[in-house]
């Protein structure tokens, strides 16, 4: 017998919580939709959107309230020259999300939505700034190419963090949270989970991340391959694959999802790095696939892979790869939009519009 | 000698005074871009789309100030069965957009965008409503398919109409016009200025509208090659086109386009017939080309026929197909975030992160 301790506790107790979509209110959202005044089905991918956002509330509560999370981390496979920029930017770029001036701070005020920034694992000293929080497993992860990045419990205790924040956010009444992550070298992270989990070759989940060029995205592609074998992770074992191959920051984002997953909050991704830690989060529990939403694709190649392997079809695409909850960002207001649709558009009847009686 | 009437030369005044826009600017934006904490290109469109806000403008100059237009008008060539919808539909949509119950009415308030609806001439009496401004020019056009939709008088008091009012919004302050329509049969009025305008079949523009079936569509396409072959359109001419299978609330938004591009007002392209209203634009004053953004591209066959002849690549496809500026207004705030972006985004040396080198 093993013992239990209190992270794979509340991993076991979040996964059994997550309940099937709601049916119900799905169906609800589809008849209401067909009353609008406007030709069925003319609001195009806004009206299953709109259904899906309310078969994971299970039935419309009013306008969206979201909230936007970017887990940072660093990782010990930024050694092997993986990315176009030093580590120090994982550092540089949570004190510039702090202050205000990224792209995710811009995004964020302009919807006038919460910003929580998390430090999962970042190399230096804890940043001490009243908008990080400060989540920290150790400075980064150990280089996943040579073994293991993280030891099982290393990753349970960031995706307890993670289901933490997402209950908190839920008890502050956030409906919708647009996931986001910042990590020097987490698409060659990325790439290694999408390449376990879904057995795509290395090449096919390589890109060039921040800017790496063809040679970049070979040695890249390399790396993929050596963490595969020195690891051998298992799919069968989601939460091994992501110790072996994953990051702090990752984890978080797992953890959030399955805790969002649970309090019925929508989940919307960003791009192949979320969606890759989506991927994990799913194979923990299936059940949360249905509660997930595809903000865009980026154009990192792997994207497309992984939103395959979720069934997801993304909202936007607009060649963004920059990470950091922006693709979900830009597309939250679509979401918001869809939401405001439904519940507030008039119907035929009172309108007095006439219908095509089709 | 032929005498000049005032709205003729309104318009030649207007066409006369649409600048290129601003290589300069667009140029300072890119490069701006560029300093900014992310990878470089790594906002994908909305770096293009936020340089050509500032070329249209001449340079930033804060956020977008939207506003939302709506010109509504009745077609003679509904008779002929085209639509889904009867033509009293119009007009009764015109009084949901007023009372705040249709799909724009929510977008504008969503967005916090004036709204304001035009009656290009619409069957029954004007309804006077505040939010409503009366701009008619009759009940509605004749039908195209025997003849001349409208005659080029009326043409041209629609488009001095719609100059006017982007006139008065500019001097309002809005940066940027989303722009649409309402009219029941209005697809087929702009499949015919499609194939005019663009030389292709009428089958390749026809599509279903509101709702027609493959019969219905097939009716359509007849139809506008009766209009093609009584009307005998000159492409070289298209005011002529406009006037002989245009509607009012086209040749209202060819004049709103106009009057925006003369006053560097960035014009949002809501769906197939705006795009077709666009096209007219283009053909009168070809500068106008390069300060127009083509929102989204809707499930409409033509539209991608249109937009193509246009030379813009749409942000959105959601398989939307209300019109009404609905596409136009869920595409408003990528314009407004990409333009926030690039005005509040720290660069490198402001925010002390280190950059890749590339």
């Amino acid at each position: 017998m093993t013992s239990t301790t209190a992270p794979e506790h509340l991993l076991a107790e979040t996964i059994a919580a997550i309940a099937p979509a709601c049916r119900t209110s799905a169906a609800d959202a589809a008849r209401a939709w067909d009353g609008k005044t406007k030709p069925r089905g003319s609001l195009g991918r806004l009206e299953p959107l709109a259904a899906r956002y309310a078969a994971i509330r299970g039935g419309l509560d009013g306008p969206v309230r979201p909230a936007i999370v970017v887990a940072a981390g660093d990782h010990g496979v930024a050694d092997e020259g993986v990315s176009a920029f030093p580590q120090a930017v994982t550092r540089e770029m949570v004190a510039n999300f702090a202050r205000g001036g990224a792209a995710i701070s811009v995004l964020a005020r302009r919807l006038g939505a919460p910003l929580v920034v998390v430090d999962c694992g970042v190399v230096g000293p804890p940043l001490s700034h009243p908008a990080v929080r400060t989540r920290r497993i150790a400075e980064r992860t150990h280089n996943l190419a040579h073994g293991p990045a993280m030891s099982r419990a290393q990753a349970l205790a960031a995706i307890g963090h993670g289901i933490e924040l997402a209950h908190q956010l839920a008890d502050e009444g956030v409906t919708a949270l647009a996931l986001g992550e910042m990590g020097i070298a987490n698409t060659t992270v990325a790439a290694a989970l999408a390449a376990a989990l879904t057995g795509a070759d290395p090449e096919a989940v390589c890109g060039p991340g921040t800017g790496l060029d063809g040679r970049g995205v070979r040695t890249k592609a390399g790396v993929v391959a050596r963490a595969l074998e020195a690891n051998a992770p298992d799919p069968a074992d989601p939460l091994g694959v992501l110790a072996a191959l994953g990051g702090f920051e990752l984890a978080f984002l797992v953890g959030a999802m399955l805790g969002a997953g649970e309090r019925r909050v929508a989940v919307l991704l960003d791009g192949f790095i979320c969606s890759s830690a989506a991927l994990v989060a799913v194979r923990l529990a299936p059940a949360l696939g249905e509660r997930l939403i595809a903000a865009h694709r980026s154009s990192e190649p792997g994207h497309r892979i992984v939103l395959d392997a979720l069934g997801l079809e993304p909202l936007l695409e607009l060649d963004m790869r920059l990470g950091e909850a922006s693709g979900a960002a830009v597309a939250l207001p679509l979401l918001s939009a869809a939401v405001a649709l439904l519940e507030e558009m008039a119907t035929f009847e009172e309108a007095g519009v006439s219908d095509s009686g089709r």
